[in-house]
C-alpha cells in the first residue's frame, strides 16, 4: 500500500519541486544549477544526473495526511513540494554548520562553491519553499486555507532554527541533560514531520482541532524516529546500517542513549573519563557499551521511543477514528518503527 | 513632514519588531539574543543598550504607502516590521559572505558567535519576517490581500538571492558589463524598496494595478538611490560621508562609474591596467579619476540617477495622480536625492 502510493505520487513530487525551483533567466543559471545539484538532479557542471531521489518521507507524508482527510493529493502538491524543499534548505545549510564535506557520496556544496555561495543557495531555496506553499492558491485552495497552511509552515521553520540552536550549542558542552534533548529534537527534526501531516491533513479539508491533532501525531513519530535513529547509530547492525558498530559512540555523538547514560548516577562519571581520553577507539568500545547497558541506556531510549509511537497513534485516532491504525498515516508509522537502517 | 512622521511612526515599528524577534523560552535565549544584538537592542552581553536606531528607511516607506492609500498606518506595522527583519536577515548573511568583521562600529554576529551560529541567526530572522507579514491577518487585514503581500514579499526574497549571486559572481569577473551590474543592484538593492512601497499600498487598500505602479515606484527610487550611493563612493566630500576620497576606487569596487570607465573604448584597458598593479594606492588615485572623467562616468552615472528618478515619479504619478510629488512618498523620494552622505 505503502510503496505503491509512493510509486504514484513521488514523480508528481519531483515535477512540482522542479517547477518551483526554476528560473528561465541566464544570468542566475548558476544559482539555480546549485540549488539542482544539490537536490540531485544534476552534477557539479550542471549536467542532467539522475541520482537515485532521497526517501521523500516528508512530501509523502503531507500527500497522505490529505488523501486521509478526504482530499485529494494533487491539490496539496505544493505543500509537499514546500516541506522538501525546505528541508533540503536546512541540509545546505547543516553542511556548512557541521562542516560536512560530503552528502550521499558527493561533494556538498559549500565544498563546492564556497561557503558564500552555499549561504545564498541555502537561502534562495528557504525563500522558495514559501513561494511554493503559496502555490496552493493556484490549485483553488482558499486564501485562508493557504494562509493557515503558512502560518504552522512558518512557526516550523522558527522552531528549526532554535532546534539548531540548541543543537550547535551541545557541541560547546560536555552535559547535556536528555529532557534538552528531547527538546532540539523536537525542533530540528519532528516539527518539520508535525507540519508536513497538519498541512497535508489542511488542505484535504481538516475541520479545525483535527490538523492538530494530526500535528501532533506528525510530532510524536518525529520524535519516535529520531529516537531510533539514535539507537540504530549505536546498536544497528553495521552489515545493514552501512557504519561500524558503535559508530556514534565512537564519534562521541550525543544522541539519547549515551546522554541517559552520562546523565547516570553511577556510571556517568566513569563514561565520561573513557570518552575524554584523547586516544578514545575502538579498543574502548566494549567499556563504553557496558556502560550503556550498565544505566540501561538502550531499554530506556526504547521505552521512549514506544511511548512517543504510542502517542502518535493516540494523536492519530483523534484525527482520523478507529481506523487510524488502518490508515495511511498509521501503516507509515509502523513501518517505519520497524525499519532497521 | 518626513521628520514628523517618522518621529511619529518609529518607536511604534521598532516595538512592532521587538515583539516579532521574541521568545519566552528560556533554553533559546542567546539564540534570540544575538538576533537583538544584531538589532542594536543589546550589547555582546545581552544587556539592554540603546545604540542609535538605523534610518529604518523600509519601514517608514512600507507606512507612508499604507497612508497615502487612504489606509490606517497602524495596520501595516506589521509589514513595516517584516521588511526591516528581512533586511537585517540580509546584512547577517552578506557580512559572513563579505567577511566584514565590523557593522555601525561594533563586531558582526559571526565575528562574535561564529558562522555556524550567525548563519543560523539568519536563518531565524529570515523566517520571523514572514512570520511578521503573517500579523496582518491578526490586525483585521483580508486574508486575500495578506496572502497578496506575502506573494510581493517571497518574490522579492527570491530576487534579493539572485542580485547577491550575481554579486559574489561578479568578484570572479575582471569585466562586469553595466546591465549586468543593473540586474544585480535591481534584486540586491532595488526590490526589497519596492515591495516595502507595494505591500504598504496594498493593505491601506490599493486597487489591483496601484500596488503594482507603487513596486514599481519603489524600484525606480532604489535604483537610483544606489547609482546615487555608487557616486557618493567615489566623488562624495570626505567631511561629510567619512570615508577616504575615492574610497570605492582605492578598493576597486565595482560599483557603476568604475563599471562605466572599465567598459570604454578609449580609456578601458588603460584604467583596467592601474588598478591591476599590486601597489594601487592614494598615489594612483588622480589618474584613476582622470580616466574616469575622460570616460565621462560621472555624468553618465548622474545621467542614470536622474532617469530612474524621473521612472519613479513617473510610476508614483500611475498610483497616486497629481499629487504624487507632494506627497509622503514623493518627497521621500526628493529628499534621498539630495542626501549627501
Amino acid at each position: 500500500m505503502l510503496s505503491s502510493f509512493a510509486a504514484q505520487w513521488l514523480p508528481a513530487i519531483e515535477a512540482e519541486m522542479r517547477a518551483v525551483l526554476a528560473s528561465e533567466e541566464n544570468a542566475v543559471a548558476a544559482h539555480y544549477g546549485m540549488m539542482h545539484y544539490h537536490m540531485g538532479w544534476v552534477n557539479a557542471h550542471f549536467e542532467a544526473e539522475s541520482l537515485p531521489a532521497g526517501k521523500r518521507l516528508r512530501p509523502l507524508l503531507c500527500l497522505m495526511a490529505c488523501a486521509e482527510m478526504g482530499g485529494t493529493p494533487a491539490q496539496a502538491l505544493p505543500a509537499a513540494a514546500a516541506v522538501e524543499i525546505l528541508h533540503n534548505f536546512s541540509l545546505v545549510h547543516d553542511d556548512i554548520e557541521d562542516g560536512d564535506e560530503t552528502r550521499r557520496h558527493r561533494p556538498t556544496v559549500w565544498k563546492l562553491w564556497g561557503v558564500p555561495q552555499a549561504i545564498n543557495v541555502g537561502d534562495a531555496m528557504f525563500a522558495l519553499s514559501f513561494a511554493a506553499v503559496q502555490r496552493l492558491a493556484d490549485r483553488g485552495v482558499p486564501a485562508a486555507t493557504t494562509l493557515a497552511a503558512l502560518r504552522i509552515f512558518t512557526e516550523m521553520c522558527v522552531a528549526l532554527t532554535e532546534g539548531q540552536h540548541l543543537d550547535m550549542s551541545f557541541e560547546t558542552r560536555s552535559v547535556v541533560p536528555v529532557d534538552e534533548y528531547l527538546r532540539m529534537i523536537q525542533g530540528k527534526t519532528a516539527a518539520l514531520i508535525g507540519a508536513s501531516v497538519a498541512i497535508g491533513g489542511l488542505v484535504g479539508g481538516a475541520a479545525p482541532g483535527r490538523d492538530e491533532a494530526l500535528r501532533r501525531f506528525g510530532q510524536s513519530i518525529g520524535l519516535a524516529f529520531q529516537i531510533q535513529d539514535d539507537m540504530l547509530g549505536i546498536w544497528g547492525d553495521p552489515s545493514v546500517t552501512g557504519k561500524a558498530a558503535g559508530n556514534d559512540i565512537l564519534r562521541r555523538k550525543k544522541s539519547l542513549p549515551l546522554l541517559h547514560a552520562l546523565g547516570d548516577a553511577d556510571v556517568g562519571a566513569d563514561l565520561a573519563k573513557i570518552l575524554e581520553r584523547a586516544d578514545f577507539g575502538a579498543a574502548e568500545l566494549p567499556t563504553a557499551l557496558a556502560l550503556l547497558d550498565a544505566a540501561g541506556s538502550r531499554a530506556y531510549a526504547a521505552t521512549l521511543m514506544e511511548s512517543y509511537y504510542a502517542a502518535g497513534l493516540s494523536s492519530l485516532q483523534a484525527a482520523l477514528g478507529e481506523r487510524a491504525e488502518q490508515s495511511l498515516l498509521g501503516s507509515t508509522a509502523q513501518w517505519l518503527m520497524q525499519r532497521n537502517s
